[in-house]
C-alpha cells in the first residue's frame, strides 16, 4: 500500500491506471461500516483508493471538527489489512488553498440533516467533487446509513453528467442493532445503552410494515413511543428523492431517525 | 462530422477514445475567433468536440437570451470545414431537469462583468462543469476576451483539481481592430463605426506603456479621452488573478473595457 499525501503525486499515479479505480472517501476512525464499504471496492475494482481527510468545510462553527476522532496509525493497518492500494491522506492546505469556487447543495438540502446543519451538504458536496477531480474513479462507495449525503451525492453526479458509479452500500451494525459509526465513541455506557431504542424503533417499524400499516403517521407515532425517553430531533418518511410521503411505497421508502445525546447525533434508517 | 444531441450518446463515445480530447465549448453563432479556438484544438489533439449551447442560467432577466444569434446550418458547415469530429448541440432539456447542485463563482466574481451580471458567472461555471463532465477533454480552448471568465473557469479547474488543460486563446479582430463577437451583429452602421474606439483606446494605452509609462491612473485617463464619446461602463487594470493594481506589471496585466452601444454591451482588452 502507498500512502499519498500530495494532489499531484496521486494524479501522476492516476494518469497510468487504465483498470477500474474503487473509491472510498472517509474521514478515517474506520470501523467496520468503512471496512465493508473496502472490502466491496476490492471485489470489484482493479485498483483501491481510500482517502482519509476530516473536511473542516462540511462542520458548522461549534461542532466537532477538533474533537472528531483521528486514529491515523489503526487506520492504516486497516487498510493495509483489506489491500488497498492508495491511501491518499492530504493536509487541509493541500485540499484547500484560497477563497474558492464553491458548490451549493439544491433546497432539498435545507431540509433534515440540512436543516439542523445548514451548510453541511454544501461543505460535503465540495470535497468529495474534489476528491472525484483527483481520484477519477469509476466506482465511488458510500454507505446507507447517511441517507441524504448519499442522495446529494448521487444527484450530484447525475446534474454534473460525471463518469462515475455511486455504489450504495447497507449499514453495518453492532450484534446488538447500533448502526456503527465515528461518532459511536462519543458515548458513555448509558447513553450506548439507550441508543439501541434508535435502531429498536426502526426495527419496530419494519414489522409494522410486515403487517401491511402503510399509514406514515401510525409507524411514526410507534418509532416516537419505543424511543419516548431520548432525545429525538427529527423522525422522517420519505421516498429515493427525499420527498416526505404519506404512505409507505415499498421499494421507494427510507425511514430516518436522528437522536441527541448530550453534543453527540446519532443517525440511523431503514431502507423499504 | 457526427452530431450529437443526447449526452449517454456522448458518452458512449467518449468512453472508447484512448488518445487526446481537444474541446471547444461555444454558444454557436460562430465566427473567425472561434474557428481560432477550432483551429489550435485541431492542431493539438487527436479528437476535437465542440459544443454549441445557449446557455440559459448566464443570461440575467432581461437580458439577450432569446435574441442571442442562432445560425445552426451556418455553424454546422464551419465545424465541417474545420475537421470538427463531434459536434455537441443538446436541447436545454438535455443539460437542465431539475432543481439541480448548483456553482458559486467566488467573491471576486462579484466585480467587472460580475457586479454588471450578477449570478452571470454561476452559470457560466455550472454549464461548463457539466460539458467537462460530459466530454471529459484533454485540453479545453477558451477566448482571451471574455477574460474574467477564463480566469475562473482556470480557477474552478483548479479548485477542483480536474485533470484539464485550460488553454487561453488570443483575441481575434476584424482588419480595422474591433474584437470579434457575436453580438457584434447587433450594432448598425453609425454604432459599428464607434465601436472602433474601444480598441483605439487599448491601442493608445500600449503605446502609452511601451513609452514606460506605468501609472494605472494616467493610462486610464488616455484611454477615458480616446472613448470620450462612448458610454463607458468600466474601465479596470487588473493583474493576471483579477486584482485591480496600481502600476502596470509587465507579463502580468491586463486591461479591461466595456462599452455600451444601446442595449449592446462589448468587452475588449488587452494582456500586457
Amino acid at each position: 500500500m502507498i500512502i499519498i499525501k500530495t494532489v499531484e503525486q496521486l494524479q501522476e499515479i492516476r494518469k497510468n491506471i487504465n483498470g477500474t479505480v474503487g473509491f472510498v472517501p472517509t474521514m478515517g476512525a474506520l470501523h467496520n461500516g468503512h471496512i465493508s464499504l473496502i472490502k466491496k471496492a476490492r471485489e470489484e475494482n482493479e485498483i483501491v483508493v481510500v482517502s482519509i481527510f476530516v473536511n473542516p468545510t462540511q462542520f458548522l462553527p461549534g461542532e466537532d471538527l477538533d474533537a472528531y476522532p483521528r486514529r491515523t496509525e489503526a487506520d492504516k493497518k486497516i487498510c493495509e489489512m483489506c489491500k488497498v492500494d492508495y491511501l491518499f491522506m492530504p493536509e487541509i492546505s493541500t485540499m484547500y488553498r484560497e477563497e474558492e469556487v464553491l458548490i451549493k447543495a439544491p433546497n432539498k438540502s435545507f431540509i433534515l440533516e440540512g436543516k439542523s446543519r445548514p451548510g453541511h451538504f454544501d461543505g460535503v458536496l465540495q470535497v468529495v467533487l474534489k476528491l472525484f477531480g483527483i481520484v477519477q474513479p469509476t466506482n465511488a462507495y458510500f454507505g446507507k446509513k447517511d441517507a441524504q449525503q448519499l442522495s446529494l451525492i448521487q444527484q450530484m453526479v447525475k446534474n454534473l453528467f460525471l463518469p462515475i458509479n455511486i455504489i450504495a452500500c447497507d449499514i453495518v451494525r453492532e450484534s446488538d442493532g447500533l448502526a456503527l459509526s465515528s461518532r459511536n465513541v462519543y458515548l458513555d455506557e448509558t447513553q450506548r445503552k439507550d441508543a439501541l431504542l434508535i435502531s429498536k424503533s426502526l426495527y419496530s417499524a419494519a414489522s409494522l410494515i410486515a403487517k401491511n400499516v402503510f399509514d406514515v403517521n401510525v409507524i411514526k407515532d410507534r418509532i416516537y413511543e419505543v424511543m419516548e425517553k431520548l432525545d429525538v430531533e427529527y423522525v422522517a418518511i420519505v421516498d429515493r428523492e427525499f420527498n416526505e410521503i404519506k404512505t409507505i411505497q415499498r421499494g421507494n421508502s427510507i425511514i430516518l431517525v436522528v437522536a441527541r445525546f448530550g453534543n453527540t447525533r446519532l443517525l440511523d434508517n431503514i431502507w423499504l
